[in-house]
């Protein structure tokens, strides 16, 4: 699959976290020649915050991440990821491959089993060869580097064509705080689907109360605003690990706040740069509804529309899907209130395209790569902002012509 | 555009029934060379139920006639339909269009404006060129033919591939009682968008509020239980007349309900078999559920996934995105009661894959025009059926190569 036309220029230069350590190796889970399983070790003292898939079907590693959250803080945490195989309804083997794996990197690395997180992610439905993974975990442990994480950005990888990663630093009180991290998603080969698997890292000190009240706030506007098809992943799995090596407490602190809320919407906005097929980056930004729930509701619409999809695509200024969507969303709207922007031109307003339309402009517009939809429904002060991609050939040629 | 390979393989003979006429004339709104007016004069005595679009963002048209459903039926009544300009989203100048062009067919044919219900289809948000349409009125009033529903099946296609009718008889105390109808729908030319029109014609005495309820519980597991794209129109038009021609009073009537019932199946099947690039039509049956509510938003979340459409279009049984689209459709659901047909096989039960799944059968199974996928909760007695098709490379070569 040849790399996104969205991808960043390069993997950025991640600093090292102090308190975690990476390794990454080839298991053989699925894939050939290349790396699929990467752990990382986690110094005593580290908090660990996470977010999950709401879905009703969720894989047996999610549930036990999702019983694991709270832990006890004092001693060292693992996370360990496998790509390949996702493990997600695998019936009670799928939960005996987990409590396996887990055992297996207790026993190597004395981390306690409470405190060791895993996540698969790939062909669902086929029992994890947990074995191949048990295997490789003493190598893993015996080759963890701090400089590690941009190989284990790669070993999570699926057929995302481009690994992901982000970074901050800020300064508190003349101290360095910093946070890196890695991301994969929105590749997908039959029969996977797209997940996203995130593992997010800081130096920073946070109590595990404060940092997952922080993290969840903060995936509500970044990982929550995102969508390449509409389908939701059974395995989605985000984790902060908060060593607090730096010595700073950064709770309640703003800069630490945007500076998480940062890296945590450059890795959103690269799954959706690596969408299947993806050609084009869309902005859908909404605002004038009766309420930020309603914005929400017509801005993921339009996000999910497969028409609206089809015409970004096709650089077609096709406004009218645009108001179809918002029709169709469910939020309360008042066509003779809407009006509607493609970057800074209005295309249409009170009820009717804008009188200074220009079908040349808006399709000159269109030939970007970066585009923005704007919706105001004039109604009330309800804003939302998500993000999204274009719907192409290169979807179907992905989801639909290569067989399992 | 080629006729779609889901097809049937030819238009139905459609009975004349009493108490109206058509025709149909090329007034050249936008297509050339062919038929785009269509007008069904109806005789005094004639109830007219409706249903249509819930789009917040409907049409001018679709506003007229649902403020003149219940109106007198002692007068005769109109239907006035046009292709090639949807109307929609025109402001105050498209509900001068459907002023004028209702004054201009009273003016002509005697019948009351208050009865006189019109519904345009095609392009969004240009001015709909109404002195097109009146200039043909008196030859479609002159060509009235009691005969002339197929041809006024053909002036309403926008892009579909084939024209769209179903008809059914019953006898009730020897007397019989016929109904015809036609629809539209599914094609698509840039910058429109998908759009339901259909008019259904029966002979049958019912009186307006009982013809409407019955028209709106039928509507609920017909035309509401179908998707193509998820996209709803702005212009969703659904008109049934009953002239009562046959003098036999149908109120209450099981037979003649079925027989509806029967019409509105057939016709929604047909929008589905003629969806934008469809290649597969596909039956979704869900059971087991809480409720029938969540049932049907079981069976939505399968027919409208992305993933799940474009598993039907290449042939892939890949049950792991039924799992997926289960899990991300917000209804109660528990893994390991779930389990999966394809047809007559099971594919997953108890939370996996079932113990004689034979990938071999399944994608055997998946090369049939036909599918049918059946969910079974296992957790209480809701149920519902819909049907949608395929997502193929069809889908964007209509709605994103062709600009407009």
């Amino acid at each position: 699959m040849p790399i996104s036309p969205l991808a960043p220029a390069a993997f950025p230069d991640l600093p090292v976290i102090g308190g975690v350590t990476f390794a990454a190796v080839a298991a053989g889970v699925k894939y050939r020649d290349r790396s699929d399983v990467m752990l990382a070790l986690l110094a005593p003292g580290t908090s660990v915050a996470g977010a999950f898939t709401r879905s009703a079907t969720r894989s047996a590693p999610v549930l036990d991440c999702q019983a694991k959250l709270g832990g006890d803080t004092n001693t060292p945490a693992a996370i360990l990821v496998n790509s390949g195989n996702s493990n997600a309804f695998t019936g009670g083997r799928g939960v005996e491959s987990v409590q396996s794996v887990v055992q297996a990197v207790a026993a190597c690395t004395g981390v306690p089993p409470a405190r060791i997180f895993t996540a698969s992610t790939g062909v669902i439905g086929e029992p994890l060869p947990h074995d191949k993974i048990i295997a490789k975990i003493s190598e893993l442990h015996e080759h963890q580097s701090s400089e590690g994480i941009a190989d284990a950005a790669q070993a999570i990888m699926t057929t995302d064509t481009f690994p992901k990663g982000a970074a901050a630093e800020i300064s508190v009180g003349g101290k360095s705080v910093k946070i890196a991290g890695i991301a994969k998603g929105s590749g997908m080969v039959a029969p996977d689907m797209a997940t996203m698997l995130v593992y997010i890292f800081t130096d920073a000190v946070m109590d595990q109360a404060a940092l997952q009240s922080l993290v969840s706030a903060t995936n509500d506007t970044t990982f929550n605003c995102i969508t390449v098809d509409s389908d939701t992943s059974t395995s989605d799995s985000l984790i902060v690990a908060a060593t607090g090596a730096s010595g700073v407490d950064v709770a309640g602190n703003a800069a630490f706040a945007d500076a998480l809320h940062a890296v945590m919407l450059d890795l959103a906005h690269q799954v959706v740069r690596d969408g299947e097929g993806a050609t084009k980056f869309v902005t859908i930004s909404v605002n004038g509804a009766r309420d930020d729930r309603d914005a929400r509701k017509v801005a993921f619409s339009i996000a999910n529309s497969p028409l609206v999809k089809t015409a970004m695509a096709g650089e077609d200024a096709n406004w009218g899907r645009v108001v179809m969507a918002v029709g169709k969303s469910g939020a309360v709207a008042d066509r003779d209130k809407l009006s509607i922007r493609f970057g800074t031109m209005t295309v249409a307003e009170n009820g009717w395209r804008a009188p200074d339309y220009s079908e040349d402009a808006a399709s000159a517009y269109m030939k970007n790569d970066m585009l923005e939809i704007g919706v105001d429904l004039g109604i009330g002060s309800g804003t939302s902002t998500v993000w999204t991609c274009d719907l192409t050939h290169g979807y179907i040629t992905i989801n639909a012509d290569y067989r399992s």
